[in-house]
């Protein structure tokens, strides 16, 4: 527990004092939750000057981490307003320009001088308002300098919390950063928050940001299909869409939701879980053809051969003979095209598909925005190295609430579609996956538009002063 | 004019006959306007049975053709909702199964046999709910036995008027049929609909089926604009959207909505109106990228360089040395790295622009309904080889209207983005293409959602009965 003599800069920081009472009364605010050990908030500091115990609030710092997500804003709008209910725990909430590389560089962004109405603003804006990195921390053990940096640049600017918006990595990040900062003798209070549209996180249901993503997909697959049913008697036969999830076939399978008889499209989907086998697939491609008239094909970027080779990498080569890398539907496109000699069409969603704010599935918005705000409120509940997880309470209707985990349980762990999920020919969704996907895309949240183009947040990202007066290069 | 002797099978016609009066009297429903001089409907004939002047109100057929869009069947819907709301003159309307291909095959659909509920629906359904198809007439004395079919059919189901919806080609067909038609002495009233995303038909201030598009690229490259820019510190930095458009750019240009302010995405456009050069785009995207941090990207799959080859014919070859026929961002992209070696990622919208009736524009659904109106109520007013257009009134608000146009100054001609709305480096939009481009994604126009996914319409297509005896195959 840090105490403010040894704390760097502390009497420049804006942190609000207050009795110890007071901070009692005002725990009244916290949501009970039976399930977790009350614990001594770490805000608590003794003040050597006034020989009394007192509150000190501490800051927080919020970070986003890797591929960003149609909802992962609305999370940090979860984390931010809630945070903004308790001044007198948290003082002020910093988020990362960049991610952790903006507490690596001490590039802090200050979020208090965003009003309420931006901050609401984020529910809506794609793309993660304060920058996201693809920067993974080392173990303590390879990388020492950049845990000392992070407590050093924490230290200097008060922070007592850390949350940790991002995947599998990234709650290895927090987890590491809680043991670690502990061990340097100024304990952060370390949350993951949950988000990845690769829906691969364990122990939670579902990941926010999967939903909307899952929704966008099921969405363009019927208008697709619809399109190229009417024009199959002349013209394109068999359309191929791409979609992501290199190592797990989540928003492949919600392709399936698309189709609800036998015919309907998407035909045939290509999973990263199944082999994929050449023969068995175009023959399934022309029995379509010749049954319904046209085909139409969902693959996920991570379908890979029986041996682990991707299909994107089967490769295709430029006019000087050079490898190229390009998708996996060119692919596929091309197999069709030599076997079989149909028209196809192939479309690559890419970044559209994570980025989809204007098809944003309502419930994937609302868990966005609870993990956010439950994360804070286990922070505030003493809870460390901790996630808010979704838990399924049923299925029809939904209903959904939120827990938390120890982040030993997910860091690091990818949670691949069950094979159950997946039917016997390993080219659709059973029911059961239908059962478990469903409920994850129903409504719609539609933002706010201004001629014809959706409102987005618009932040001013200023930085806070640095304090360290080091420099780190990342 | 048809005589009812003349007529193949015309006894078995549920053809409704009214007097003359009558007709006149039901006249004042069909909107007066001073521009048309009115003539007599073909719908009169002369009953010689009973030696008077009688009305028989005729069929009408309907044809969807070319490449399909999230709103074509709201013109359908104008189409037949109009015209069932005048059953003295209009006794059936069939829609060609397939397009123009039903007629000439004699498989035709009979629309009377779907609910008001369902032709409603087609407001929102996207695809072509008949079948479109891509087969273009050829001219008259090189194929005289097509033009022969379609008046053998049309007049076996006594079949007085034809709506024809689709671009450049099916507009000259449409012509043709009327001119053809009436040298065969069964003259059928003709009118051009006009639906093409690519907006290059000329006359008509827009095209139904464009705004949709427009918007739908404009909005996914604000949303993956800013996907790109809070990752690019550590990840891709540049970004390119391939969008339809083979000859004209005016669906590339609508990309440039999505940027307001100098250094907004997207910072490069590449227009088919403008010959490709490699080391202007480079130099510029490195600009960009120094400046901005990232680039983004918006190519039409009608990008050429100043010889006329296509840049999506710049050619990758599979791993066998076979040429292959990808898409043009996978070209832009290798020579951005090639070159550049920035991390790049690359969407292709394809047939998902296009069917994506979830993000439609409101001034294009009610547009293409409106075309739809427009052409049954100059159909009764006798008009012939015309076309609805879309005059615009003013800018600022949006206002238009709809008038006709003679499709003689429409067939075969095709309108290109103006030089005058392109920026003088080639690769923005200028003020008066944005003042153009604007009003035309205006509002949302959504469609219901049942469990998470948009409701469409469920039609019988239940085909007529054949009467013309001979089979013609296309």
């Amino acid at each position: 527990m840090p105490k403010s003599g040894t704390q760097t800069g502390q009497s420049t920081l804006p942190a609000t004092r207050i009795e110890v009472n007071e901070y009692k009364s005002a725990s009244s605010e916290i949501p009970d939750d039976p399930r977790f050990s009350f614990r001594y908030p770490q805000a608590l500091v003794y003040s050597e000057s006034r020989g009394t115990t007192i509150m000190s609030a501490m800051n927080a710092f919020y970070a986003q981490s890797g591929g960003v997500t149609a909802v992962i804003n609305a999370t940090a709008c979860g984390v931010i307003e809630t945070a903004r209910k308790y001044p007198k725990k948290i003082a002020n909430i910093y988020a990362g320009r960049n991610g952790i590389i903006g507490a690596l560089t001490e590039d802090m962004i200050d979020t208090n001088k965003e009003s309420a109405a931006t901050i609401a603003a984020l529910m809506y804006t794609p793309g993660g308002a304060f920058g996201s990195a693809r920067y993974k921390l080392k173990g303590i053990d390879e990388n020492r300098s950049e845990y000392e940096r992070l407590v050093e640049v924490f230290k200097a600017h008060n922070i007592g919390y850390f949350f940790y918006n991002g995947g599998n990595d990234s709650m290895d990040t927090a987890l590491k950063v809680s043991q670690f900062s502990k061990s340097m003798g100024f304990p952060v209070t370390c949350l993951g928050v949950p988000k990845t549209v690769d829906n691969d996180l364990p122990v939670t249901d579902n990941c926010p940001g999967f939903g909307s993503v899952a929704k966008y997909i099921a969405v363009s697959t019927q208008e697709a299909a619809l399109d190229v049913l009417s024009m199959a008697k002349t013209s394109t036969k068999v359309f191929i869409l791409e979609v992501m999830g290199r190592h797990a076939g989540w928003i492949a399978a919600a392709a399936g939701l698309a189709g609800k008889s036998p015919g309907d499209a998407p035909h045939i989907i290509l999973f990263p879980e199944i082999p994929f086998k050449r023969r068995e697939f175009l023959k399934r491609v022309r029995e379509c053809v010749a049954r319904y008239g046209y085909c139409v094909v969902v693959v996920s970027e991570g379908a890979a051969f029986a041996n682990g080779k991707f299909l994107a990498e089967a490769g295709t080569r430029d006019a000087f003979g050079h490898a190229q890398l390009g998708g996996v539907a060119p692919v596929v496109a091309n197999m069709v095209r030599e076997n079989l000699g149909y028209k196809y069409h192939y479309a690559i969603a890419d970044y559209l598909q994570r980025s989809a704010r204007h098809i944003a599935s309502d419930v994937d918005v609302k868990q966005a925005y609870a993990v956010g705000k439950a994360a804070v409120q286990f922070a505030l509940q003493g809870k460390t190295a901790m996630m808010p997880v979704i838990k399924r309470v049923s299925d029809k209707p939904y209903r959904w609430k939120i827990e938390s985990a120890s982040l030993g349980r997910i860091a690091n762990k990818e949670k691949k579609l069950p094979r159950r999920y997946i039917t016997k020919n390993g080219f659709g969704i059973t029911e059961a996956g239908r059962r478990y996907l469903q409920p994850l895309i129903k409504g719609e949240n539609y933002p706010p538009y201004i001629n014809g183009l959706p409102k987005v947040a618009k932040l001013r990202n200023h930085s806070i002063k640095a304090k360290t007066g080091t420099k780190f290069v990342v």
